[in-house]
């Protein structure tokens, strides 16, 4: 290893098991979380503990998935935009046939289409197996605008990402139109849970998240978003599993929902933008795959169906630490003191590791 | 190590030298980038070697910096709340003198606050030294919090954090009211590197930056942000430096700007929310030490003074990558070229690393 | 008439004749606005004379149009709302059905949805006619609603609106998804006409609307919008012609695009969410019944064909009053002098009026 | 009256009296609503028939007020543009007494900046007595505009206003930074009043407006936003009031907050930018002078004082449509119902007004 040639070795370790059911996967499984936050493995690790006490543990619904990836093309006229938005919808199949041709996994499930001025913008839908499929969708794009460039008329090349797409960037359109797992997770707490391990009741928590959640992110100018930290989640599972972490950005737009249901506390978080993968960049490392193949993500499955698996994991992961946080600031001063015992505590512990 | 007590270990290479200047420091220096998107590397090594042949490299002004955290308190009735309000506006001297009496860095330097219906937002703003201050704050504002319960009448607790802050969410109130270090880097391109380095011209890279980053952005209902990728760049300086990447959300919330100056090209970056710091969680592990030294960043200066250094660093970075792949897009096929390449190359790289 | 049956007279004034051609309308027609604010006659009536100075005049492009309503559904779970999603895309046919029975003009051309935790969002696409059709959207989901509660199990009333329509609230879903009339209008300004009339050059206005359009927008934090001054003109036209004006909320969303071309300008407006009619409430009043004969709105065409055209007219005199408040702004002092120098004049006016 | 020269004229009635009590006036008064769409009428009236079953009525809080302008200066570069930006910081008084020369009522109260590369945004807040304040705004920015040309090195001219005001767009700086009128409105309703009077419960109430305004507006991508139809009462009002109706754009911008307290229901609105003035355009209109001086807003009074109770007004107007509307909501069919039935009713009535 020479000096410029070396590893960032990130903090990780395994919280739970978290109790997980749901139209994916039924599973006990403890999940890698890889970050310089160390507080943020009790707050999991509670979190996971709280789903254990439900019976059917984090309920986790795969709602849809596909990648996108966004072309720009230049027409002469806003009509000619036009005309050759409708070419592309009259010649889905034949563009379909292309991305069979050069990849065995990528399917071309959907196009959309903006114009804007004598601009054209081209949002090209695919499933991609087990990959996140960035790159799939990239070089699917490629063979797509290079056949529209030749047999439409009147148009030219404007850019092969165009930023409707939306990669690593907060937006709207994902969450509208669709990017990467949509992934619901539903948790029914029993009322002695939520007062005995997290210290709080449902009402305080249904009302906070009303009030933080989805109120103070409107004031901030949120986009799309009402929770307290997904992204600590996220980053430390997306690290450990060697995804592109960089999807923090559009991944941790989601929203938290929580009703006093008899007593009970109903808690769900939507998380309609996970891009995971279990195959591609990042995958090949020695860690990652074994990280990957305890977490059930190695077995020899349908295409796609592990990275289903690891997304629904990794939603129920990131339902674990919101639940914990938020119940912690019910409680005046408790976030603090949890902080400063924590990070003195995980310290000596990650001077031992 | 146990099995639980693992470091991910994340590939780390230097790219470099970047050429710096401006308010804050002169230097060139590599930079490292911790990623498993090993494409970045030679992208952002690209836009260093820009960087080098132009007489004062990027020119990197530090605008402002500050550390949020907004508290939420209840009022009996926004009466109540407006009166609380114009309580902490006089008596702001007083806060401080509390703040200073919990820290030796962190001092209070503005609070704002918004009302809805009987709920005020209180945003308290500090400037914390060399530390990027997130729990410097929430301990200033815990303390704030419980002095304002005690003595302002007719209110009570509500959340110690309310994402009016707002940390790791993308949206405007960071950028319109400040929270980390604001940093404009500026570069003019000499006609003969855009050609000869980037393979483009000005003019290319002037319209696709209005195309796609400031247009595309739009058009997916992004929220003050017209970038093509500063989150990767920013998620590999992060992870390499210790910082908490999962800031990466609202960090890579920042503009481009792109003009043609006689027939050089004026491009800059303006990364109005860098949460960077060169004390606390993550600093101390070794690698990070090495790297914060290497980077001139441990230096025994005034305090604050090596986060700056850190700060404009990290913005110069972002520009190099960023200028690199959107001088790529200009041209039809050579993304996915470059991507195919260099993948093969540098994993065979990460093998022997 | 009693004191409490009366109107609110707001001066009206003709402008114009605007050019128009495209490929919904070839016309020469002056245009009708109401206001209180009197610059807007003469700032349209400039762009109106430089419609007229090129040889297409404005090429105004209708690309879509459809009128939406969200209702929603509380389902039991995720899984069982999604259960209900499927059955609503597989029994598309059987909701076309429904709908035709209730309406002459009201056809289902599409259904999108969204779930959240245990909800759903179904979002009813439609078009009607001449009507702007929120009633007989409204109608139609009413009876869609009924309809699905009764045959899905595991659902129950949400709303019938439900805010994801989404109907006079600025917002990226009717940007995205489609709603209301989408019009993209284009004028090439020639060169001395630049000059001439609007006092000003192509690189100056492009220029500006980069800076205040694009940048100055995107740094307020606005949402899927660039423009100076739409609402104005939409208020002005829609007061005129019967319109419900509070739909300037979200028809005000749209974009500028200004490039200099061999000298000339080149400068489109696009407006994805223009939601007009001539026939509704509003519309049997006596001066809008002659307002919209006028305007060649009341001939005996195919449903939608009138709709269609005074989409292309509200478009068309938008386009005319940006132009012309963008060159203003290009020349300091102008802006200024103008308003003072025509509210004196106008005002006069109005009082002979 | 020539052919071009006429007046729109828009039904109008008076529905009420809404009872009004809080920090600026206290009164019973019917209100007027100038719209085509006669549904608004009674719906407005039914709120306000539940105002005056609230002992208090419904209590208005005006929390703050200012009107705005952006200006936008082009720098040398950043270092320039933050050079600049200090100099108006420490040159506050100075700019201050330029505007007392120049207008008896406009206050420059405040400054906020922005920088974006080498481009300086100043966004100058002032107090304008009774008048709305956009061109007395305008004038004093363009006289601080050309005082600082005059005397800050390296900066030129960009715009007069670079939409970061913002005027009638939507956005998240008003709410933020305030522009017009923030105005809270409670309203304590009786438990006996949401039954007899709404046909519905606080809980239902409660439930609709975090589905229906907060999430289904999140979902929407909606921007600062949670309400169901503020911009149909702003409209009214604005038309009936000589308002410049096209800042209902960023004034339908607000929350709903509906809480159960004790059976009863506590809904309140929150109006952070309400753009009103009892002097200036419009306003000298006959039946504006009128509609003025029957609300209470033609006293001689301190200058501010009338158009501060006119908000206050508005703001009561606005809360009343929209607790009819979203109570209607609750209850499956009702709105289409009291559609189908108001229109065929009021239309009658409007074909004898």
């Amino acid at each position: 290893m020479t000096d410029n040639h070396a590893t960032a070795g990130v903090p990780m370790r395994w919280v739970g098991p978290v109790r997980i059911s749901g139209n994916v996967a039924t599973t006990e499984t403890t999940v890698p979380l890889a970050t310089y936050e160390s507080p943020l493995w009790p707050s999991v690790g509670r979190g996971a503990k709280v789903s254990r006490q439900a019976e059917h543990g984090i309920v986790a619904t795969l709602v849809d998935e596909r990648m996108t990836r966004s072309v720009l093309v230049e027409a002469n006229d806003a009509a000619t935009a036009l005309a050759a938005a409708r070419h592309i919808e009259t010649h889905l199949e034949e563009l379909q046939a292309i991305v069979r041709g050069c990849s065995r996994y990528a399917q071309l499930v959907g196009v959309r289409h903006e114009i804007n001025a004598n601009l054209l913008f081209v949002r090209f839908e695919f499933t991609t197996g087990d990959a996140s499929g960035h790159n799939m969708a990239t070089l699917a794009s490629d063979l797509l605008l290079e056949h529209l460039l030749r047999t439409v008329p009147g148009i030219s090349y404007g850019s092969i990402s165009a930023n409707y797409c939306t990669d690593k960037k907060a937006s709207a359109v994902n969450g509208i139109l669709g990017r990467g797992k949509n992934v619901v997770t539903e948790l029914l707490v029993p009322h002695k849970t939520v007062t005995g391990v997290l210290h709080t009741t449902a009402a305080k928590i249904v009302q906070l998240n009303i009030r933080k959640n989805m109120l103070g992110t409107l004031l901030a100018g949120g986009v799309r978003s009402a929770n307290a930290h997904f992204a600590n989640m996220l980053l430390g599972f997306y690290l450990a599993t060697g995804q592109d972490a960089a999807n923090i950005v559009e991944g941790s737009q989601g929203t938290v929902t929580a009703e006093e249901r008899d007593g009970d506390l109903y808690f769900a978080c939507t998380l309609p933008n996970l891009i995971v993968g279990t195959v591609g960049n990042g995958k090949g490392l020695a860690f990652v795959d074994t990280n990957l193949a305890r977490l059930g993500c190695r077995i020899d499955r349908e295409p796609g169906d592990n990275a289903r698996r690891l997304a629904v994991i990794a939603a129920a992961t990131v339902l674990c630490g919101e639940l914990s946080l938020l119940a912690a600031q019910t409680n005046p001063g408790e976030l603090m003191h949890a902080h400063v015992h924590l990070e003195r505590h995980t310290t000596t512990g990650k001077d031992g590791a």
